[in-house]
């Protein structure tokens, strides 16, 4: 049962605020089973860092930077979009856990990366090399089946949920009508579009939400506006990037695709605006872009509680001698709010995308419903203690 | 000397995090005259509240209301961007002193409200009506001269600096090539742009940063951009909004105009992208848009307190018999950061624009210098405490 050898940690895929917090929780954890985990590596850009041998040996990593983990946005180990796809990349994974006697794995990321981390365990199932692995999830778009919800997903949705109240209330200093259109990351889910909604329990937040799980209708829209225009001179709306018509083009549609193959979204707030501004209606259009997803200064304690506690399940499940699982949350009950950690299969999740459940959207399709709030709400909350030196937030120093 | 009477308070121009401090300054110092100023008023949309015979009685508002203004956004009483010019105003605004009795009158704003708080001043005298007028200093452009700085400043300097490291960092998650444009509010004076210079006390920040003080050379700014990808395959770049050619034209213009008539700007952080996206460069272009005047759940606690004490002296101004003044901030020294409170007369700040200065500015023009570091680092100083309340920050009721 006892498996001794080293252990390597990867992040994947887009950071959130609090993935830097389940590396700190692998780390802190690992730290605990020096007899059985000896050494503690980390993939320097995911599975490119295998592919190129390029590991780094944690315990050179002073004390203090991995202390500031749990405050540090983006991936501080590096990340990477990257699609194992041709049997030379497994060998060579497999021949680089050799050398450097890889027997744990831990990859923290979201589906596409739930999808690496199952093929490479089952490679190396094939290949009867022992190594236990498993999945930690991380998405701020909050689109991973299995479990209630991802860690990284309660911090966005705190910063989007208060920034859009402060600029609600902001909107309100002038008599002057203006309608003002913020876009949301989310290409096919739109859980990051929704937490706006918790701005209105400020007494400020959007009057219209829009969805990719609804198709959109241009004018129904347009009428929706003006109709909140009229009565309020004012008009919060809140648009996925990923809105698209029945017929299933995107709103707002780019010709590039990333690298992964999805195309790449982009100015749909821009783009609705026009057309009001055309009608002499004042109106802003603000994109979050990479902001909602690097605010770690106004993260939520509790997502980084529990994306710290993520990361130590992981560790303690393979420790047990689980493989090929990604790390679960379950909520116990919302009121008061309790979770316990679970395991589910890999396969289970690689490539599945959980979208907003019909009975969260209203049935005008143009919000959510009081079911979105009570989900919701205990995920953002607590406060943040993000460490600052003179006005200025302490970052973890990057591995590059 | 004593004069007794009402006093009234209002708000005007764009929106700071902090203009709602100084409010709160105001009311706390109006109410130890209890003998001297019998009824606190505020204006409901600034002069529009005069013209419209629209004033709030404030010993109504509860006192939990008062002690949140400090932490709320926007114009807790409603702005206004307003020139008075007709003589038929300013009889309106002197029947409605004498109909309220009003004995003090205390306008916050920046360049423009400081001309119709002198216009109104020279009026009143005229008209033998004795009232004290003080200006109350705001402004996040930080543009107004004859003070140190302006309250407002610091909190968006502080929220853009560590927004703009934040995104940085998460920028380097990648191995792949990014450049970033941050759009940054200031339509002649650069001082919000240069801000992002702090970012860089973190380890992570803008390359580049390009000031409306600067004529714009687009060919040298394409080397400027590409000399720095070249090197490090990542580059932030900051842009001021008023960015203009030597010709004097915007880089970005809008064919409207605002109601002071300026013209309005936007969009030149994604029109910079486009030539190098063209290039294949992966680029990303983010406007702050009203972000980054209403983020004050990351104010600066030395730009709140400052905002608090402009107000406080402006009251103890008028009661000791000074008016037609602004309120300014004098600094003493800079380490330790010490200020003082002081005074100067409107005509010397209306419609008067303080820009950063050429030593601020490196010889290249496309950054700031360590002068400006040693200027600005002070104001962002210390973390504000805002109320929040199942995650969501605490907002004091609007007036509406």
């Amino acid at each position: 049962m006892e498996l001794v050898g080293n252990m390597l940690y990867g992040q994947s895929g887009g950071p959130s605020p609090v993935i830097n917090a389940s590396a700190y929780g692998v780390i802190e954890e690992a730290k605990k089973y020096k007899n059985i985990i000896n050494t503690i590596y980390c993939c320097h850009h995911g599975v490119e860092g295998i592919l190129k041998d390029d590991l780094i040996d944690l315990s050179k990593t002073p004390d203090e930077e991995i202390d500031l983990l749990p405050h540090t946005p983006g991936a501080a180990f590096g990340s990477i979009r990257f699609k194992l796809s041709k049997q030379e990349e497994f060998e060579k994974i497999l021949e680089i856990f050799k050398k450097y006697n890889i027997r744990y794995f831990f990859y923290n990321g979201g589906n596409d990366s739930m999808d690496t981390c199952s093929k490479i365990s089952a490679f190396l199932k094939k290949s009867n090399y022992e190594c236990r692995i498993i999945g930690i999830p991380k998405t701020i778009d909050n689109d991973l089946p299995m479990t209630d919800h991802t860690p990284g997903y309660g911090s966005s949705a705190k910063f989007l949920a208060n920034m859009i109240a402060e600029a609600a209330y902001d909107a309100l200093a002038y008599k002057k009508g203006r309608v003002i259109f913020f876009e949301i990351m989310g290409r096919n889910a739109g859980w990051l579009a929704a937490s706006s909604k918790l701005a209105c329990l400020t007494g400020y937040g959007p009057d219209l939400i829009y969805l990719p799980e609804c198709p959109f209708d241009m004018e129904r829209f347009k009428n929706d506006v003006l109709e909140v225009y009229a009565k309020k001179n004012k008009c919060i709306v809140i648009v996925s990037e990923g809105i698209r018509y029945s017929d299933g083009h995107y709103v707002a549609e780019r010709k590039t695709l990333d690298s992964f193959g999805h195309k790449q979204m982009g100015g749909v707030a821009s783009l609705l605006s026009e057309s009001f501004s055309q009608m002499g209606i004042d109106t802003r259009a603000i994109e979050f872009s990479l902001l909602q997803r690097s605010a770690t200064h106004l993260s939520s304690k509790t997502d980084e509680e529990e994306a710290i506690e993520v990361g130590r399940h992981a560790v303690i499940s393979a420790i047990e001698g689980k493989t090929s699982k990604m790390v679960t949350i379950l909520r116990v009950s919302s009121s008061p709010y309790k979770v316990e950690y679970g395991l589910c299969d890999l396969c289970d999740v690689a490539n599945v995308e959980k979208k907003v459940p019909a009975y969260m959207i209203n049935k005008e399709k143009n919000n959510v419903t009081q079911a979105y709030i009570d989900y919701a709400l205990p995920l953002i909350k607590g406060e943040n203690v993000s460490k600052y030196s003179n006005g200025l937030i302490k970052l973890t120093k990057i591995i590059v």
